[in-house]
Formats: C-alpha cells, sequence, structure tokens
C-alpha cells in the first residue's frame, strides 16, 4: 500500500487514512505566529476548557504522540510497579506494545481475563480482582484496562461498564479505558461521552483521536484531580510533553469542534454497516460480528481473500482461524468505495 | 505571551516560533490519501534514504514527538542500566527532562563533567571516563552526552569533538549528541553533516527539527548498524512510534529538502549576530557571549531588563547570576524585529 | 505453627527446616578472624572453584540472599526489557515473587506456556518461541524459565531437558533453569549436575541451597562467561553483594562438601516415596503424584484434613480443587516422622 | 588479607571481622526445630516488637541481606520516580553501591549537597530543596539521606540532624537516615535510638547490624506505618525476603539483646580513640578527623603507609589527597592490637 492508493483499497486499519480538512486547517492556523511552548499557550488551554465542557467534568488532558503513550501513562498513575494490570487476551496492551505497559509502569504484570467478543466477562474479572489479595508472595491486582471499541469492533454496554466498574471499585482496582476507537463506540452505543466514562466509572481515559480524522493527537483524560501532579512528570519524564503542543491541541480542538469527531466516528461506522448488509447473504459468506463500529469480521470462502486481494484490495486475513477476514472502515470511505467491494465480493462469489 | 504576539515580542527560546511554510505544505500533501502505517509508507522510507545522502553514511531513522524522547532513546541504546551518563552540568539532560534519561535507561547514574561555555572540558572528562573503571560497587563511565549547540548558544569545533570522542572510545564510552540546534551548530562552525557526527565520533544523534521550523518532530539518528534492532524495540515501547507516521516524516523530509534546515538556522543565526552586534558598545550591556549560534547572553544594567519587559518583549533574565539575559532567535524573526528591540535597548540606555 | 513445633507437625514446606549441623559448623568456622569482604575472601573463592568442580565446566557463582533474587538476576541478564520470558503457569516466577522478574529484568513481559506435570509442552513451547517474531509490536520471546524439580515434585527428564533447550536455543532463545529444588531433582532422575545443567542446554541456573539444609544461602550459576561483568554489576545493584560473603559461602561450601546437598536431598525425596507409599491404597486416599522428588500430592476424603490438622499436621489444602492436599518433605524429617503421620490417616480413614 | 589473618591488621573496614559469639550462640539456636517461614515465626516476630522496645516507637521492621538494598528500599518508598535523591556526596550511596538508588526508586535521580565533615550543610540543603519545586521540567527533592555515621566517621549532633529534617519537612521531602553504623553514631554523640532517628524526624532508617557483630543482617526500619504496605511489596519483589528469616532476626534479635550493639559499638569506637590518642603528636602524623567514632582519617608522613603494610598492616590510603590514610576499627580489635599499631608507627616515625 502506498499514499497513491485509494480509499477504494484500503481496509487495513483506520490508521491508513490521511487527516480530515479541518484537522489541516487547524494545524495551517496554528502554523502561524508566536506562542507559549510546553502547553502554556492560549489555545492548549482553551482546549483543555473544551475537554471539560465535553464531558461534562473536571478533566487532566495530556497530549500524546500514540495510543501506545496514552496506556502507559495511564496505567502508571493507576498501579504500583508490584501491581497488575488486568485485560482482556484480546487488548492492544498486550499484544501490540511490545511491552509498553511494563516499560511505563515500572514493571507491573499483565494479568489476562477472557471473555466473548473481546469484552471481559464479569465472572472471570469476579474472580480475577481478589486472587491472592494482600498476598505478598503476589502481584496485586490494581488496575483494569477496558477498550472501548474492542479490537474486535464490539463495544461494551454502559451496564456492562458499570458492572466491571463497580466490581474494579470494590476490590481496590482503578479502571482504565483504552479509547483508541472512543468515537466510535459512543456513536455505536448511543451514549454521551460523560456516561461513558466516568458516570461509568473510568479513572483514565486514553482518548483517541488519530484514527478517526487527527494526524498524531491522542490524549491521557483524567478524571481523578489527585493524579494531575503525578501524570504531568510522568508526561514530561516519558518524553511526551512537546514543546510546541499547540499542534496537538489544534488537532484536538479542531477534533472536538462542530461535533467532527462525532460525525468521522458515524461515518465510519456506517460504512462498516454498510458493508456488512452488503456482504450478508452471499454464498459463502459469513457475518461473525455485528459491532455497530467501525470493524467488520467475516468468513469468506476459499480464495476468495486471495481474488480481492488480487485486484488490489487491502485488509487483514491471516492472524485469526482460517477464512477469517477483517475489514476496518474509516472517515475517509465513501459509500461508493464500499459498494464497489460489495460488487466485487459479489462477483466473485456468483 | 499568547498566539497574537508578533515575533517582535518573543525571544524567550526558538521553541515559540511556529512552522515554515513549507512544512505546513507538506503536512498538507500528506493529509491526502492512503499510507501504510508505522513508517512503512514511502514518504518514510524516502526520508529515511535522504537522512543517508545528508550524512553520506548508513544510518537509523527514528522519528519521535520531543528532543527529550530522543535524548532517552538514544541514551537507553549506549549504556547499560548499571552504567553512567556523563554530561555536562548546563546539558537540557541534567536540567530540563524531570529524569528522562533515567526513565529510559532503567536507573542509569548521571555523573556531571563541567568546562567553560558549557562544554565539556577535556582534561576532566579525561579523569573522569577512568574513575573507578571496573569498580563493582561504583556505576560504570558508559556514554557521553556532548549537546551541540550548547545551552550557552556555544559550539564545539570539529577538533574539540574528536578529542572528546578519541577519549570517550579509548575507555570504551560511546558517544551521544544532543543536537535539538544541530543545525545552528553546523552553520555556527561551518561543518557538514557528516563531519559534525560520525566522522567526529558520534555514534547516536538526537536530531532537531522543531525548534528549526517544524511542528512537531525529532528524530534518533544511529550511526551504528548495531544498535538498530535495540532502538527499533526501544522507540515502539516508549510510545515513540506513531501510526502515521507520515506526518512526521513529511515535517522531516521537508526540513531536509532545498537546504531548508541550513536557511532556517543560517537566518536564525544571524539575528543573533545582528543583535549582538546592536547591542555592543551600549552603555552598561556587556556582551557576554559570542557563539555564533542562535543565542545571546548579556549582561544588562539595572532596570533595563523590567524596561523592556514592559515594552511586551519576552526573554529570560532571572535564572543565571544577577543582570544575565538570554535571548533566542529563531527562523521566524525578522531583521526588522532585531532592529526594533535594539532601538529599544538603545533609547533605553541613553 | 512456631519454633517449638517438632518435624512432625510440619508438611508445609521445605523452608520451614532449620539447617543441616554441617552447615551450622561451618558458619562457626566462618566467624572467626577477619576475611576481606565482598567475596575476595579465600573460602569464597574456593568455594567458586569448588561448584567449578561439581558443574565440571566453567561457572560463574553469585551468592544471593533468596531464590527470587537468583531467578531475577538470571532471567535480567538472559533478555532484554523488550523481551518476553516464557515459563509454566505452575512457576513459582509466576505465583510467587510478586512481580521480582519485571523488576530485575526492568519489564520484561511473562508468557506462560502450559503442560501437564508442571511441565512446560514441547509443542506449546515450539509455536511459542515463534510467534510474532522480529515483530516490533510485540515483545520477543527471549528466555525461558525452567522449573527442575517443579512446583509438583515432577522433574523433567534430561531428554525432555535437551529437547526444549534444543528448540529455544534455536530459536535464539537462551534457557534459564529455577532449581530451588536441584538436588532433589537430581536425585530424582539420576543425573550428574552437569548432565542436568550446561550439558542439557541451560544458560544460568538459579541454584537452591536454603531448602535443602542451608540457611539462607542461593547461588546464580552461569554457564556463559560472556555473562559475568553483567551478572557482577546486577547482582551489586540489587543489593545482593554481601560484604561479608564467607558467611553465604560457607553454607555453600558445606552444602557441597561430602554430598552433603545429595545426601540430604536423596533422604526427603525418600521421606516422599515413604509417605506415598504408606497412603497407597488407604480408603479413599488417592495418589496425584509419583514424583521423585520430595513433594506429594495426595486427594483426600473429606474431612481427613481437618482431622489431621486437628492433630497438630501443617499442610497446605486449600490452593487446588477440592480435596487436593500437599505435603513437602525435607532433610529434617525422620521415617518416624512420616510412619507417624501414615498411622495417624490409617486410623482416621479406617 | 585472608581468614587466618589476625585482627591486629586488619584496618581496612569493620566489614571484614567476623562475628560476636552471642550471633553465632544466636544462629545455632535457630537451626534447631521447624519454624513458619517469612519472618510468621515466633523469633521473628518477637524481634520486631523487640525494635519497637528500642526504638519506643511503631515500627514496620525488614530484614535485608545488604547496607544497599536498606538504602535502595527505603528511598524507593520515599520519593516518586520522577524525585530526586538528596545526598552528600561521600554517601555510600553516591559512590559504594553502583546505582542501586536509581535501580531500587525506579530512576530517581541524584543531587549531591556537600558540607564539612561529609555532613550536609544546612544552607546548602536549603537552597537545594527549593530548587525549581513544581517545575515539571525538573526531578524534583524528593527525599534526603543522611548518613549516620558518615564515611568520614563524623557524626551528625542531635541539632543539625533536627535542623536538616525540619527544612526537607517544611519542603515536602522525606528523611532518610543510612544508618550502617548507627550504632557507632548512637554512642559517639550520646543519643538515645529514638532521639536519633524519628524524634530528629528520621521516617526510615538503614539500620546496620552487619558491620558491628552480625553476620549478614541489616534492616529497614519504618517509623511512618503508612509506608508497611509498600515496603512489603518492594521489599519481596527485591528478592529481599527470605524463606528462613528467623536466621536474619536471629543475628538481629541476639545484636539488641544485652544491649550487645552498643557494647560492640562503644568498644569499636573506643578503639579508634586509643588510635587516635596513640598517634597524636607523633613526628609527622597529622590527625584529620576526632569523630567520635570508629573511623579515623590522618595524614602519614613519607613512606610510613609503605613501611606499615610490609609488616602486615592493612588500610585503605590511595583513595584521597596523598598522604591521608584511613584506619576503620570494629567490635573485634583489642586494646593490645591498637597498641602494637602505635608502637609499629612510633617505631617507624622514630
Amino acid at each position: 500500500m502506498t499514499s497513491t492508493a485509494t480509499p477504494l483499497q484500503g481496509y487495513l486499519s483506520d490508521n491508513a487514512a490521511g487527516a480530515s480538512p479541518q484537522i489541516l486547517a487547524a494545524m495551517t492556523a496554528a502554523a502561524e505566529g508566536l506562542a507559549a511552548p510546553y502547553g502554556n499557550d492560549e489555545l492548549s488551554q482553551s482546549v483543555r476548557a473544551k475537554f471539560a465542557d465535553v464531558f461534562d467534568h473536571h478533566v487532566d488532558v495530556f497530549p500524546v504522540c500514540t495510543g501506545s503513550a496514552a496506556n502507559g501513562l495511564a496505567l502508571a498513575a493507576l498501579t504500583p510497579p508490584w501491581g497488575a494490570v488486568l485485560s482482556h487476551p484480546n487488548a492492544h496492551i498486550n499484544n501490540d506494545e511490545a511491552g509498553a505497559p511494563e516499560f511505563f509502569t515500572n514493571g507491573a504484570r499483565s494479568i489476562l481475563v477472557d471473555g466473548p467478543d473481546s469484552k471481559i466477562d464479569a465472572d472471570l474479572f469476579r474472580a480475577a480482582v481478589g486472587r491472592r489479595r494482600g498476598d505478598v508472595h503476589s502481584a496485586q491486582p490494581s488496575v483494569v484496562s477496558l477498550t472501548q471499541a474492542t479490537e474486535s469492533g464490539s463495544a461494551y454496554s454502559l451496564d456492562e461498564l458499570a458492572e466491571l466498574s463497580s466490581i474494579a471499585h470494590e476490590a481496590g482496582l482503578r479502571v482504565h479505558m483504552d479509547g483508541a476507537r472512543f468515537a466510535n463506540a459512543l456513536i455505536a452505543i448511543g451514549a454521551t461521552p460523560a456516561e461513558m466514562s466516568w458516570k461509568a466509572g473510568v479513572d483514565i481515559l486514553s482518548f483517541g483521536a488519530t484514527k478517526n480524522g487527527a494526524m498524531t493527537a491522542d490524549a491521557v483524560i483524567s478524571f481523578d484531580g489527585r493524579l494531575a501532579t503525578e501524570l504531568q512528570f510522568r508526561h514530561k519524564r516519558a518524553g511526551q510533553l512537546t514543546s510546541k503542543m499547540r499542534f496537538q491541541t489544534a488537532q484536538l480542538g479542531a477534533y472536538l469542534d462542530d461535533d467532527l469527531w462525532l460525525n468521522n466516528a458515524r461515518h465510519a461506522n456506517d460504512m462498516a454497516t454498510r458493508l456488512r448488509d452488503g456482504l450478508a447473504g452471499l454464498p459463502g459468506v459469513k457475518i461473525l460480528s455485528n459491532s455497530g463500529a467501525n470493524i467488520l469480521f467475516c468468513h469468506f470462502p476459499d480464495h476468495l481473500s486471495a481474488d480481492l486481494r488480487a485486484q488490489g484490495y487491502a485488509f487483514y486475513g491471516d492472524r485469526w482461524e482460517p477464512g477469517v477476514v477483517r475489514f476496518v472502515t474509516s472517515f475517509a470511505h465513501h459509500s461508493s468505495d464500499i459498494d464497489t467491494l460489495v460488487s466485487s465480493v459479489t462477483e466473485l462469489t456468483r
């Protein structure tokens, strides 16, 4: 895949897309004039205030350049080194960050808690939080990381979030949400930012913008003011405090303005639904997920994947059970892209 | 200082400037279309090749979002945790990174080696590298970090770099260069990138672009191919491997193209020289540095600083001996800005 | 359980026993006179030479005060922070060290590989070592830790060790052996120290003495001379290099002298066999392990455990499936202790 | 120096001595019978109670096998990773622990505060604690480590301790005392354990016993109950929680019993005084310290050191200014040893 590829071809990940025009416009504006460094500029201050409005709560906002950094910083603030981080086996922090959680937390242990649809099962979680609690010989469950939306494109309902948070807090654990696709989940379950974060018991949120229209801007959003000082130093010390922060907050501000983030996410989700509806019922094609978010898993008959790739389509297919393929849609796909893909599959499965 | 401030007012740091138009244009172009993530896109590949051309050497290039991250990653690759990092007391890694070197290196010790003009003295360095070598009770000198240009605006000559590197390598230490103002130093001493890096014994360079026209793009440049795998994992694990890397490499590419980086640095340095020449000889004003780079230290008579600030000028003045002030110029200053400042000082010292 | 308890009562762990008379005599001798500190004394030097004799190989020996420290130091020398440590879910490093491996390795990831009898299954291991090799997004399998004898009292055969080591080395992993009960395993499988360590592919051994007659003396034994310097600094830096090392090496020397370690282990193993033979066939009692080492797992009928505890016996029984109990024998048990226990169980199950 | 050397010869360090007979007797007693592991035995419990009596305060006691481990654990409990540890340039944590503080604290920074007689100067300290407080770019002064007695054999007076603690606490720093030679200092300044620890503002004490009659037993003594849980996990995780803890607490108990520790320290101090008095006034000999503790620094005329060493005396002399030598006395020296040394010097300087 190259930078000359068309959106038609790209379903590998939503991180293959470029940037929304509004984001670019904000960067253009930010490139003018002088600004105080390290987030002391007016723009950064106003964006922090905007986050408080959006979440209807006091927040401490720390822009970062990757979701891995957001997750690592958040987890480090929520567990001591002798703690354990509980998460689903499919979580990004387990599979795709090369040990970043261990690095940022100074060696907290990873403990996996399974469940269907890439969501942590409440009963398994209840058992896990109490295991060897207070036993000096064992790393202590200290924080649970919930991915919303999950790597499978599913999303926890508000009730599910509330139940898991409640189990966590009663057992003395803190709650982290990996929201690399936070906006897609918001749309998928029809919740407000407040409902899906602090009202659901989330202590710190990794707020993703990059996959949904921004360039390189995510953020740690903390709802617990007591963690602000610690996060501030961890953020600096990890090399995440940029001098020209306005180039990150410009992106985040434009992302929140005029519901760009929600509109982008709604569109991306719709594209996945359109794809699902288009593929459903085709001979040999089996829809495996019905997520509402922007990821679609299917089972394809023999040779279909190879035939599609031969036509230039890009998507992952060899990471799961044989025949299972994944399509990720983004704000950058057009309905016509989806329709073309559906036509191609229809043709090939006729 | 706010984003509506004029360049006239800002001499606090070169990180207050915005971005060069060429950088913005590159970002605009990068915002279009799809691209493979994590640096596998064509643009990122071509920029890596461009760095090899510029340095006339094999290089491994790791874009990062801050200079602190660049320094931390570079040092981590050059010292074991039980090693010591030698640097000048004025070095950014000592004073301005909140312990980032200790974080990235997993606890290597900081050892300071003094010298005039913020440059490490060769004799003191020679003594320091051998201190308690092989003694299991003592952290082992493992890497020296040379800042070029220094925090005072001075720059090591090629001979000075070669001497320090030679002492380091003979004693088994590696050499890191903190090049947050690498381009300014290149211009100041009239050297080529190759001469001022690997030919002078530098193993890894923190290559700064942000202060000299980019938005948020610096890079770790390693001249030692054996460190590539380690750096790759450290870079990922520290949350510095961006999915949309093209938005960093677009900046770095435009920075190198058509000598933008050298032209920007030359202009910034010239502005400092113009300021020095303008202030020299004014009653009570004493020029303290004659660096050639884009930082000017002076001694001001009583009340002058306060009077200037009352007019809206911004510069640091209370961090050093009483009366000592610092002006940092950047690519964004105009000759007329400097002339206005000189006029103001002239007026106030009359 | 208190210090006035008799051996009759104690089957919780072999760490409840005191010390062999020979160990005490060595400590008494070491308490006299002066000695050079930090292992530079003659006694420590001679004990290091003794280890080389016993293992018939060059060894670097680092006395430590706990098995957790031995494991942590060994693993740290065998994996970079971005590596992964593979071990069995039952391994002590997973369950009983509160994250010591993560602490010592600066955050290497733990990956579990299952198998029957607390031993890693070769096929599962073969799959695990290759998973996402070279993928920068994933912690890299770097070292496997084999527990010999295992926490269940089983022991790998020489063939099993060789197969696992071969898989590990071919995939670029190093091999660590947690030998907290190394002597018990030696006796159980009838091997020589060399055969069960470096000849079987072990790179570093955590050599346990404490559970088998010593007071507080274990050691890291490295068969790879290239790791000596690194281990030396890690050992010091972790607060494990004692000034009066002779008080540790005195124990280790006496432990090796006159086959004390082998005799103690043989006796402990025999006591477990005697217990197994005595309990086999009793109504409702089911022998679950037939290890040869000094740990016996059984399934007890209802109430038997409670009744035995009421008589003062101490053993673990609530950590596994209902009804499963564990007895650990040591050098300090007498045949008559075992016979008394067997009689008690016989009486209670009649 | 070998284990057959006589006390006459050894003045290198007090860690060259063996063990007091009472310590050995306690170890002998502890070697008998069974005991609950990990400090749950009666002996360990009683020794913890004994420490509370001795210090007249609630204490949490964590036996460790080295002073470096004690210091590392204490500092880790008193500073976050982004904090700074302030100590005197001569402190053991700076010079002789190969970066153990950085390892245990996960990378806190070391900041040096000078002063005469190896004691931190109050004015310099006052300036240091406030430096860049709250500045996110700078590691935050978080704990001061006071060595009592110092490496020079001097001891802080109670007033000096109170002043430094007061400055520390007012600035939000915690206070650690490195008491590797705590007993020698107690005797030197004539204070009670309570006066010289928590009453003087000490939060955690590294309590040394090894140098003063024990074999391998030091302890972290915390006066702040809120730190108990954290210390417990750090202690375990660092591989310092021994299974047969009674072999450490036996030493510590005997050390405290019948004032053994105070008597040993008084004797060691007296031996240094006797040596000082004997050497004072000899031609060319200059007494450099008058500490009261068990370390004596002198300046020797040319050739005297070499001549003494030729007679078999062992002491350090090439670590400081030319001609400066150090003699360390211990509980194991006899008055006659000192007299013989004095005679030798007298003879050689005649």
